[in-house]
């Protein structure tokens, strides 16, 4: 036979026989890297093992250990299930399938009885059944024709045989005797899904859409080995735990309830205490830091946003325009920074008063579609830590380096240690898409650049990534669910400044434009509660936590009024303290209030009444001791204005400079 | 002649010849009566002094120092008035004149040409010359067509011609050669019109429509006796000075801008530094007398409001419903008790927990007629000082005395005296306007009413006064410009409890239904700094200064550093102070202060250098006093702590036994 080139991953070139399949590539290369293959990638397409080359392909094998190894395994288990749910409810209709962020999923709709957790075990115990009889997965391609007979009656499967056919061909794979639709390459085997697990059922709108009907999405996930399995299942375990939906529902934060909004956030005193503790401490920051706060209404009139752009660009993120019947039309506004802009014109501003720094916990309204909306991490009503600077373009530099130090400050007073920065350039092959003026881009790319540098910051460059009006920095932090998030932002605009006409005067008498930064220290206090409670697990350090202190009493007829004057005692520094004088086992109420996260648990006995002291028990910590109670009190209230740090060192000291 | 009889304002009986008119029967009774007589009250209707009398009318003469005596004052020097304009412009549009709140005014329309301020001098002079003439205003019936040719080419009066005619007559007065329609009763010569005053020129929108032409409305005063004008006059100086829209504007608190939005307040760092205290002064105190402060949506389902009846009975003052798509109907909230409800069902409740108190600075939205809209007074978007307590009926009394005496200690801490309470009952001949449930009215309104007689308060009570759910206790104050304004409200609500199906567990495990309280402490942050500034004069007490403090160095270059290092030490101490280092006259600056009303003015030169002190210029005291500057800053911070009263004792404590 004659041999072809083909090219392979890491670019060498490579001779095969004519009409080899990847496999055989694979083999050829070694047996190792042949025993590891699951499927090959053919010019960027994920493709089977005995897919056969032709000349110039460029090849890569895809191997057990790699993410595409996962993807296809995934695909596998997808495939597997479906059979297995087809063969138990065989009248079942089948909506998508598809890999998620951790596994795989398949949407079902059984009518009247529709699948549940409940139904999972006899589910993966068939899958078990189709693995163990090691069945061969062969993709086959029939006509479309036939494929909608044997799809007749589920509507779903009708409309993605149709949709999905190719040159009249659909792509089918056969188990037993079912028949699963997918175009998705498979491993070559039932038995190569070597360990699956089912994880839950949760709704899903057919084809995304709330007009839709709900089916009922299986999920699980599959993996090579059993540890990996088990890593999996832990790190999910770990994302429960840490879930702020889960602790603000345990610790009664917060609720959503769509009957009364969907995304609009009810918050219970509890997490209405660590959000009005976080609103103090940030405006009290950057009040300190020469920030000016003001507020502004959350309503606008709609031609502010058409000057700004928003409408034209952001409008299916806004909500609907009111129409208040004498002309006016009014806009929930999706940012404040038009807001910021009266305040910035309602003066005649001099050279000598930039930078003059806006700031507000300005609440925004942004329409995210219904199955978007999560927790307090996805809302539709929220209030943003926002600012803005209006400086001179000489003055961009120093200012980014101020917001940088103060925004590293914020963190280390949270203890937030685990983030990247991240800097956005505009892409310079293409300058045209951008706002157009190079020299104000050079110029501040380069500043931006300098005080990263001078800061001694690690950052990530990102050409390309700038938004339209101006490069930006943003710090990354990634959700308990894994979702990646920006926390913080510097972003620089050139663009509202010239669309709303800003100028300040100069030195020279003379108009000039100022720059525009626009800052979001901890984003809003929605997303930032729930990042916290997310990094805290629910126990929040003593400064923020809603209840820092609660007072056990051994024996309420003895202790209790000791319990209720160290009580008075402290609340009246300000300290958040109750008694629980409840009718309950001493043990019982230590485990609740361990339950509740509280910081610190005093019980008040007969000795501590003696010594006037107090038996502390403090959270995360198994053994208690005895203190007096001024001293206590005392080293409380340093902790809490000391946002509880132990020592007194910041822990982001290092990053600058 | 024969006799009649007639009834005299006393209710005494009196034989009057038959034909007798008003100005004969106050002759009869005495001269002086007679001389003071300008009108009559005919069977409560206002009439001339020529009336004649008939059998078993009700009379009582109208004199010059009666308040209706004024209304004629002021109807005759509008008609005065309108024949001056008409004199000088004799092609201008005439709309309605009548009284307003301090005396008259005039709508006109003069085309291109509109009156302004400047047009008033050259009208007082003419209304002046007609006064002078003595002319006779004599009240004459023209048939309408007459009138309409008369006022041909005048389209405002000549629909005012239509809509007034009586029996196809239209009221008008001659004056010279000029005439005035009214068929208001005036005096009986332009020369009885003594002393008056031409004020201001304001746009006024024809019948009140936005979406009519707007007028120019002459506003003027009048009166008896030249003390009397200027006892007004000088009331109204006090008035502009007091006023919160002059003073917010003079001292940067907020502006509004009915280009971006009639109604909606923008709050300038100066007026959002005030606010911010007052938040966090009236939560902390909440906090500490057992509220539960919350954060809710601003948006609701409209579902909410048609279940609260606010749909059906308050629409018109709501915004316009969102239709968000997917069938959803998001309503701006106009009151937070829904929302609070839901907090309150979010769990279920235990007679033990009762009374539950649920607090929050909430965000509302009602839709104000924008020429109602007056600076922060009136406003479309407010956050009210809200609280919703879910009581036992048993707990009523025990509630509302607490309310009660916290809202007292809140008025003290304001240093507000100057109110009055008003408790509200049903109306006990109408009982059927009311929620029905006698018994809860009864015994509620008793414990009310036990309440403020236990506290040993002063209050008025007002049949017929109550809200449809219950019955209520108002604080009323008044703005600078005279209105009365209710600044607290406690209200008993039995039928929000009803209609959203609240209850709680009794001790008997059985489902009954909680009380509603709502109780708004200092009414919203809007209209409570408005009042704050006014009753003032914008001389905030130093706790609520925006700036408390301002450094004046004698010398930049000498004393600059030590001023600079006093800012520091108490800036570090939450003091909000600056230095004044600009490049003016040490008296400019602090004359600036001073307009400013910055309580303290620090002047530091070689003296207070050398000795480590401060020369003090304490706000309205004219002479300054050298001081050590820790003691300074030491009395300084207590003065803020102790909301600046100058003793410890409470204002206001008398009030509460």
């Amino acid at each position: 036979m004659a041999d072809m080139e083909i090219t392979l991953a890491d670019g060498a070139k490579r001779s095969v026989e004519n009409g080899s399949s990847v496999l055989e590539v694979a083999k050829a290369i070694s047996t190792s890297l042949a025993k590891k293959a699951v499927a090959g990638k053919v010019n960027d397409q994920i493709v089977s093992l005995d897919q056969i080359l032709s000349e110039n392909d460029k090849l890569e094998i895809v191997t057990k250990d790699s993410e595409t190894g996962l993807q296809v395994m995934w695909n596998t288990a997808a495939v597997v299930l479906e059979a297995a749910v087809q063969s138990i409810y065989p009248d079942i209709h089948f909506g998508t399938k598809g890999n998620s962020e951790h596994g795989f999923y398949c949407d079902t709709d059984n009518g009247a009885e529709q699948i549940s957790v409940d139904s999972l075990p006899a589910i993966e115990d068939k899958m078990a059944e189709l693995i163990k009889k090691q069945l061969p997965l062969k993709q086959e391609w029939i006509s479309e024709s036939d494929a909608l007979k044997i799809v007749d009656g589920d509507p779903y499967q009708a409309k993605l045989a149709h949709a999905n056919a190719k040159n009249g061909k659909v792509s089918v794979y056969k188990i037993a005797d079912m028949t699963v639709l997918s175009d998705e390459v498979v491993l070559e085997n039932t038995k190569d899904v070597k360990v699956f697990k089912l994880l839950s059922v949760a709704g899903a709108y057919w084809e995304g859409k709330s007009s839709n009907p709900m089916l009922q999405r299986v999920y699980g996930t599959a993996f090579f080995k059993q540890k990996e399995l088990d890593a999996e299942l832990a790190r999910q375990q770990e994302a429960h735990d840490r879930d702020h939906r889960v602790i603000g529902n345990n610790l009664d934060l917060f609720f959503v309830d769509p009957k009364v909004g969907a995304g609009l956030p009810y918050w219970m005193p509890n997490g209405a205490t660590i959000r009005r503790t976080i609103e103090r401490y940030i405006i009290d920051k950057e009040v300190a830091n020469g920030y000016q706060h003001v507020y502004t209404p959350v309503l606008m009139n709609l031609d502010a946003y058409k000057t700004s752009g928003h409408w034209e660009h952001y409008r299916e993120d806004m909500f609907p325009p009111m129409d208040m019947g004498d002309g006016e039309m009014l806009e929930l506004r999706p940012m404040n920074c038009p807001s910021h802009i009266q305040v910035y014109k309602h003066h005649i501003r001099s050279y000598r008063e930039l930078p003059i720094r806006i700031a507000e916990l300005g609440m925004m309204h942004r329409y995210e579609k219904s199955g978007a909306l999560s927790g307090l991490q996805r809302v539709r009503e929220m209030t943003l830590n926002d600012g803005h600077t209006f400086v001179t373009p000489d003055q961009i530099q120093d200012e980014f380096k101020s917001i940088l130090k103060l925004m590293v400050e914020v963190y280390d007073d949270f203890d937030i240690t685990d983030y990247t920065f991240r800097l956005s350039y505009r892409d310079p092959k293409n300058t045209k898409k951008y706002f157009d003026d190079d020299e104000m881009w050079n110029k501040s790319q380069a500043m931006l650049k300098a005080a990263m540098d001078d800061l001694g910051l690690n950052y990530v460059e990102a050409e390309g990534e700038a938004a339209f009006y101006g490069p930006k920095l943003d710090v990354q932090t990634k959700t308990a669910l894994g979702n990646e998030e920006t926390l913080s932002t510097i972003q620089l605009d050139f663009m509202l400044p010239e669309r709303f006409d800003l100028h300040y005067v100069g030195a020279d008498g003379e108009d000039h434009r100022p720059v525009m930064i626009h800052r979001g220290l901890v984003s809003t206090m929605e997303r930032f509660t729930a990042y916290l409670t997310e990094i805290y697990k629910g126990a929040f350090p003593t400064w923020l936590a809603p209840k820092q202190v609660t007072i056990i009493p051994v024996n309420q007829k003895f202790h209790g009024a000791y319990a209720e004057k160290l009580r008075q005692k402290m609340a009246a520094k300000n300290i958040r303290v109750n008694v629980d004088d409840r009718n309950e086992k001493m043990g019982y109420k230590i485990r609740e209030a361990q339950t509740q996260k509280v910081p610190y648990v005093l019980v008040v006995g007969d000795q501590e009444l003696e010594n006037g002291s107090v038996n502390v028990r403090k959270y995360g910590e198994k053994d208690s001791e005895s203190e007096n109670n001024n001293m206590f009190i005392d080293s409380l209230i340093a902790e809490i204005q000391n946002y509880s740090r132990t020592g007194d060192s910041s822990k982001n000291d290092e990053l600058i400079k």
